[in-house]
């Protein structure tokens, strides 16, 4: 199975990494250094490189061939209130989450039953005050998804959106830390692997 | 009631306007002259200006001072499948219907008891092949919203989404015009006020 990894680097990517050992691996994120750590501990290749950049994206999922199985587990936390959330963050926010995974459904190449695997957010969860940049950026990848999901269905690839419990990894180093029952990347990432391997896969995967 | 309409030289905004003659009126949008015959027409005051500029936008909402009624009638319609969309398409139609309601958000000025309303849609019609553009800003705008519902609830501002089904409006132009069936403006723009006045407003209006 060909499997291409972007955010690789971060907590929930390694550990998914880690879990697809023995898998024709690759894997992509922006910092080099620790991707090639990475790559040499799992058997896998890095592919370092910037996905907010539509064209390092296209360069990168155009090279990584065709694929069975993109994970996408790329984010970053931000806190900050309507009243004083400006261009910046909004952009910035909107970029990581929602740009890097709609250039790369893109520019991806798939086999025929590929797996295209995104990680959305339980609104319940992240449409609160504090939160209204990162929940805008979840809530324009998923519905971004729906209609994606219905366009590649017709080139046989399937789009699973995936929704996590907090996980304890770096994304909520910006917020000093995970909330308190976070679920080990270890555990999140074995759980994904488990639901979106299935055949045929869910559409929305809640874990 | 002083009452701000953004977008008010589009197809819906103009209606609002025409609706609501005899209340403090303040009119923006991109296009001045069809701004100022607006304004000539239905008594209230042009503020030309680009929401899509934060300063811009930070300028003419701190000036329209303390308001009852702010109305967010902004958007553009655009066809374009997943494998094509690129970073300009998303990032422009993000920036019309997301960033604008974004900065009118942050930088307006509310009368304890103000309504802010914004125009999100109903899924089923937008997350389909070719409107993934659409949809995501959309569905940003719709997550935002909740979160900073519960935010300006602190202010004693009401915010309130809108759904409406297909408005016979410019909108349409750029995919060759309306569906059949399509709400004729002052139709809709009637529907929406009934409801948006209501005490106390609903939080979602679906029409």
């Amino acid at each position: 199975m060909r499997v291409l990894i972007l955010g690789a680097t971060g907590g929930l990517g390694s550990a998914l990494a880690r879990h697809l050992r023995g898998e024709e691996l690759l894997l992509s994120g922006r910092r080099a250094e620790a991707l090639r750590t990475l790559a040499g501990e799992v058997g896998g290749k890095a592919l370092p490189g910037d996905l907010e950049d539509e064209l390092e994206a296209k360069a990168l999922l155009e090279g990584a061939g065709p694929l069975d199985l993109l994970l996408h587990p790329v984010g970053r936390a931000g806190r900050a209130g309507v009243r004083e959330a400006g261009r910046d963050l909004l952009e910035g926010m909107l970029s990581v989450h929602f740009l890097t995974a709609a250039f790369a459904l893109k520019h991806a190449r798939f086999q025929p039953g590929a797996r295209a695997v995104f990680f959305g957010a339980y609104p319940a969860y992240v449409r609160v005050p504090g939160f209204g940049a990162y929940a805008a950026a979840k809530g324009a990848l998923e519905a971004y998804l729906e209609a994606a999901r219905k366009e590649l269905k017709r080139e046989g690839v399937r789009v699973v959106l995936v929704r996590l419990p907090a996980v304890a990894t770096g994304l909520w180093a910006p917020l000093g830390g995970p909330p308190k029952g976070a679920l080990a990347p270890e555990e999140a990432a074995r759980r994904v692997l488990e639901g979106v391997l299935r055949e045929p896969p869910p559409e929305v995967l809640e874990l």
